[in-house]
């Protein structure tokens, strides 16, 4: 193994080095202090777990992406965290047993196998908010504003928050008479969004003509806050799920453009990108100039089922590091003093107070650390003093 | 599988529900904030490394301890670090070119293959500082301060240091005229302080009286500073870097009793528990009443050798969650504000302020949250006011 060898880091790994760890740092702290100010309270999952816990519920769609263990205490699977989603899930089941509503965040590593998200990294800085035990339009616009204030207090502008509701697809395709096998044909044309083939497909498949326009008209509802009218008329005498679903993101599009009126909303509703356990609203946001979304979220009920308590939740996540990459975090540095080696009493009870004051106090080792400084520390007129250096 | 099995976690991996993250969380911004304020720079290294990367210089003893993955992209092992050491040596060595002394500190989660620590955990949240570049006792003396700052700061009171240095039991015995198997030998009595056999072992040996008198002498040099004063006695004569060992737990000695009277000092010359890849001073804080030590380091020059660059080092490292089980931090936790659910903008507006001033504003989605919040939000008198609860 060579020396240049030893210090490469594998593909999608990164280390942040002083100047950008003082950023990450800072907007951990104010992304977090945000989360307390709306009641959010803190909790740390451990970075390892038995690997069927990990994946159950939330995590399904996650066993390829989870790096596995084994514990040489039981001999059994374990998992690296991949998501926070399914732990924090088995903290509101099993460790916080309260029936009210339990809101909780998180900040910390995940690991994935394979490079994923805005920088194509394989370790984000996963920060997130959960709310459960409240199935209403109020926790989704609550935690949907959670989500649009943390990208704000991270100096994110131009934002476009993508909406959609899994209702729709599902209602849609159990409205019409189709078999299995034409249902996931239709599943794959809408992730693919190949329009021309859709329409050929539909127009073989023998359905009254209201239902091939549902099933035609469905992935060209995508677009500004008049896609939820034009599907209101299209989708008028379909089953309640679908109507509902309509009126919640209708509800949610009313209080967004009045509280974030610059933030552009974007509806495609047969966007199927989600993770698998998502049971209602689904949302994204997203950056200028970046494919990938920065946030995103939605509602997944019942996730605590597999830990022996079924509650609605709703919840989002975004990357702190991914984050720092877009945003111009200013972190303010304290003023530094440069003193001498400490070799007396008197000035080591100055540097503490100094420091104390909010100082940034570095005794001189050597000598080539002077021209950061901002004051010297000297001994003038038998005592310890700040002298400005002139720079 | 069964529900009761899967919210159990592995041995030695644990989670902090609100209470405990949130006193974790407070410490961890006091220490790193406390480190700055000594100039030491935060660095953030990925928790996941080509294995050689991580058990080089530093790593070696950490080979049994590291969890190790293969990297579907390259094909090669990787480790999850369970320590950060060579990591920030890396960081040094390559990342950072400067000449100059290099102050770096970090906090984040290591995981261990086995129970380790304080309090047998695979899942410490590791943090320390690390200093580059400089030899001399001034740097020891910085870092050991540091460490022992840190502990004060985290709330911990009856502290002793221990206090060794590699060069001791390594010169004493390359003094003797000993073959590579007898130096075996002792080292092991050493380690298992077995005296009465150790004392054996020595009469057994043909040695002039004085080297007999070194080797039996030296695990009994344990103690209080006055052991200092009986090694120069004992090892008058002996190699320099016997004594210059011992003069350097001198200096180091003097310096921390005029800066924390109140921690107890205690040497062990013959103390070989230290990662190997020491080179100088090694140390470690204890608590009453626990066994382990809760913070540990030394010096380790030339640990950036295999990244190409050599320099001396030195630094300590502690586990936050230990710090949080020992000491009683106290979270001063904001005064809680319960809001009707957001229902106008003038509301949004006020809960926004509210927030931003520091208040924890909480809507009430539900009614079994109240008891907890020290003001109600009430539209009086045209305008939403903040109203105490009587309690």
């Amino acid at each position: 193994m060579t020396l240049a060898d030893r210090w490469l880091l594998p593909e999608g790994v990164d280390e942040a080095l002083p100047k950008q760890a003082a950023k990450i740092e800072h907007l951990r702290r104010t992304l977090l202090d945000l989360h307390k100010s709306w009641g959010y309270q803190l909790v740390i999952p451990p970075l390892l777990e038995y690997l069927d816990s990990l994946l159950t519920g939330a995590g399904s769609d996650l066993e390829i992406e989870t790096f596995k263990v084994i514990d040489q205490l039981s001999g059994r699977l374990m998992g690296i965290r991949a998501d926070f989603t399914s732990q924090v899930a088995r903290i509101d089941a099993h460790c916080l047993k309260s029936e009210s509503v339990q809101r909780l965040s998180y900040c910390g590593s995940v690991l994935r196998t394979m490079p994923d998200g805005l920088d194509g990294t394989r370790g984000p800085i996963q920060l997130g908010a959960e709310l459960y035990g409240h199935g209403g339009v109020e926790s989704d616009i609550e935690v949907l504003s959670l989500m649009l204030q943390t990208l704000s207090a991270a100096g994110l502008s131009d934002l476009v928050l993508d909406l959609g509701h899994v209702d729709i697809v599902n209602g849609v395709l159990s409205a019409c008479d189709i078999e299995q096998d034409t249902e996931s044909k239709l599943i794959e044309l809408y992730k693919t969004k190949d329009l021309p083939e859709l329409d050929r497909y539909v127009d073989s498949l023998s359905l009254p003509k209201e239902q091939k326009q549902w099933l035609t008209g469905l992935p060209r509802l995508c677009g500004g806050k008049e896609v939820l009218m034009q599907a209101n008329n299209l989708f008028a005498g379909i089953a309640d799920t679908v109507l509902d679903a309509l009126s919640l993101l209708q509800k949610l599009s009313d209080v967004l453009s009045l509280r974030y009126p610059n933030v552009g909303l974007h509806f495609d509703l047969s966007d199927l990108v989600s993770y698998s356990y998502h049971t209602g609203v689904v949302f994204a946001a997203y950056v200028p100039g970046h494919g990938n979304a920065i946030a995103r979220g939605g509602r997944y009920n019942n996730i605590g089922q597999v830990f022996g308590r079924s509650r609605p939740a709703t919840g989002f996540s975004t990357d702190v590091k991914a984050l720092v990459a877009l945003s111009d975090v200013v972190v303010i540095q304290p003023k530094t003093v440069l003193s001498p080696v400490c070799s007396s009493e008197e000035q080591w009870q100055k540097i503490n107070s100094l420091r104390a004051q909010g100082y940034r106090v570095v005794e001189a080792l050597d000598e080539l650390c002077s021209e950061k400084a901002d004051f010297t520390l000297d001994f003038v007129d038998s005592a310890w003093q700040l002298m400005p250096i002139q720079k």
